[in-house]
């Protein structure tokens, strides 16, 4: 077979997704803990694999950050196998039967939770995402292509080796879990215009990657494109509250997509909580871009350009405005925001709700962190990706966002007049 | 303002959007009793419009048949203003928050129901899906972007003229409903193509528009291409109910897309059930197209092609194939069914049950017409299409289904570490 027949991989995924579809949790649940053991027994085997990743990565000249997402150590792997073992002791998301009433002629129409069908994934080097996706996808009862980065080629292929062997060994259709070899653009075009086969898309990199697979796709699309996250420092708020969240939103993971990117404050507090964002920023070495009204509060800042509003750094750099009110910040986030994660650090009651209903974002926090938009934060435990469209989810996407509601209808013969 | 100006009608939708998130439910019915009021008070401003298409689409050529779905009356309005009372009469769609939990850093979670924001709706020549379409997105809190078939510009344009009103009236924006002139094909691709100002697009119409719309479209698309729907008569079914369920899938209403087009029949029920299927679609000008097997029993049919599998036919035309067991139906229907709507004629509760878990279709049925795929029909009240991707809805979809979860977060300074 030539490894890239797309429509033959796609159609072994469709099949083995109709065998997924008749199983019960227990199966899948047992499929995942088998997962997590061989992970574990193979490790010798998948680190070697890896291996061979980095070194190429080294020799390539490419830089230790990024060689760092690629590395698996005897940790990570043990690490990922706890990551299956928690997705496998969730609550099974397919199945629940939901709205089951019957109706004037004596139907009974209700809807019950199942599977999407196939997914294919489309991400970088990370051999964390090969696992964290497989197991998911398992776990909602679906089948998924993996295509991953040509940087992790081995890896993913060792890691491929030992998922299909476990879930063949727990009775489940290996091609639950298929590793597509690294595509070329063409292949890969090919493989977005499987409608039909493939129920869904989820890219996960770079917004290039992203923008190619959204542009290219004739199948659903889920993806973000940028996490543009703003903090809002209301009147009156506790001054020292916001500092810790401009400073963990801002540093804890700079190029993270719900890192702080822009802090916006009301007037009256500007005088009192600039210099010391600032003083603090600069002890953090992170650059200051601050409006003209900022600017001489912040010492070390530099002139902010029209550039730098909604502008996603993913670095350590701040863009800060003071705002005159409430409303100026909402028009701010409505304009330059990504609908990815918004917060407001406020005393008020009136304007916390306010925040709540009129900001349009994936997730909006009051007194909290941006870094907080997280699957595993928000209780999901682990995420396949993070929605910023609206469609089918918006936010972190676990095991639940992976199924949809088909309607069932019990007759005794009812016709339509 | 040039009306082609795309992006600025885009803008100013955008805009309402963000005051229409801010109402109450309450708000939003005044509004749809308002344009319920008005679409009967401005009857004859809309029945002469609507001659004005009426008289064009005539002198065109245009079918009697296409003419009738064109025209208005004053008892077709009159039923319009009722299905706009109906819809405001619905519980409301927005504003639920579901699993709000207490996280263990203290951090209250949670999840709002909330309008998808702005909707384009691309359909043809039904003056009602303008009434509808508005009435829909309006209750669940979005602006609407309405771009109706060239055959019915006058038409729309008075509908929006007292939609708009009628919505101002109530203190609600007038450009939550916007009736766009019809488009050529690059301002619809330019409309397409407005993410971050349309959340959703929704083609309604014959299959080329629906694809035009999803390859062109860089927004999300719910739509349905075809609806090949299926009636399986399982070995031992009772075949007067069977001989119904034909009769009425197919013959009802042939041109919707949830008739069903193709019979598959167990062949120990072939000899009984074929004959009088034959005669009595003889006797409703159905044409027959059977399998080799079957032919012999239905006097009158032809021979299918393999082209008559998985055909949208929309006509008095049946297809009809003889199958040796469930399996052999269930993998007919997988190969060639399109996710839509998909019924069983059985006394088996063993089969019924693997007929609704393994049958993937929006919806799947047992001892009742594929005819009911329907929103009304299932409960939902008026529906603004069906879906039969599977991302955010799977079927028929009423006002909730313009909506999606925000995630919100209540903290008290937490950070993250």
């Amino acid at each position: 077979m030539d490894p890239l027949d797309i429509p033959l991989l796609c159609r072994r995924a469709r099949e083995a997704s109709r065998r997924l579809a008749t199983t019960d949790g227990a199966a899948r649940n047992g499929a995942l803990r088998n997962i997590a053991d061989a992970l574990v027994n193979h490790q010798e085997e998948l680190l070697a694999a890896n291996h061979l990743d980095t070194d190429r990565a080294r020799q390539a000249g490419t830089s230790e950050a990024l060689v760092d997402r690629l590395v698996l150590t005897s940790q990570r792997i043990q690490a990922m196998a706890r990551g299956v073992l928690d997705i496998a002791a969730q609550v099974d998301p397919v199945g629940e039967v939901t709205g089951m009433s019957r109706r004037p002629n004596g139907l009974l129409v209700g809807q019950v939770r199942v599977p999407l069908g196939v997914i294919a994934m489309i991400y970088e080097a990370r051999p964390n995402v090969t696992v964290d996706a497989a197991a998911l996808t398992l776990k909602s009862g679906n089948a998924v292509l993996l295509r991953g980065g040509s940087d992790a080629r081995f890896s993913n292929e060792a890691l491929g080796r030992v998922l299909r062997r476990a879930v063949g060994e727990a009775g489940l259709p290996e091609d639950a879990v298929q590793i597509l070899p690294p595509l070329d653009q063409e292949a890969t075009r090919l493989l977005l215009a499987q409608s039909g086969l493939i129920d869904l898309v989820i890219p996960r990199g770079g917004e290039r990657l992203i923008r190619f697979v959204s542009e290219n796709a004739r199948v659903p699309v889920l993806q973000h494109y940028k996490g543009v996250c703003h903090l809002y420092v209301d009147e009156g708020a506790d001054l020292d509250m916001a500092l810790r969240l401009v400073e963990n939103g801002k540093v804890q993971r700079p190029g993270t997509c719900n890192a702080t990117e822009c802090l916006l404050v009301h007037r009256s507090e500007a005088a009192s909580l600039l210099p010391r964002v600032a003083t603090r920023l600069l002890e953090l070495d992170v650059e200051v871009r601050a409006c003209p009204v900022a600017l001489p509060w912040m010492p070390g800042a530099r002139m902010a350009t029209d550039d730098d509003w909604g502008h996603e750094f993913l670095d350590k750099i701040l863009a800060v405005r003071v705002v005159e009110s409430l409303d100026a910040a909402l028009d701010h986030v409505a304009r330059f925001g990504s609908n990815h994660t918004e917060a407001i650090c406020t005393r008020s009651y009136e304007r916390s709700r306010r925040w709540l209903q009129e900001v349009d974002a994936s997730c909006v926090l009051v007194n909290a962190s941006t870094r907080f938009n997280d699957g595993g934060e928000l209780g999901l435990g682990a995420e396949i990706g993070i929605s910023t469209s609206k469609l089918h989810a918006y936010g972190p996407m676990g095991a639940a966002h992976l199924t949809t509601l088909k309607w069932i209808v019990q007759g005794d013969g009812q016709i339509r007049s």
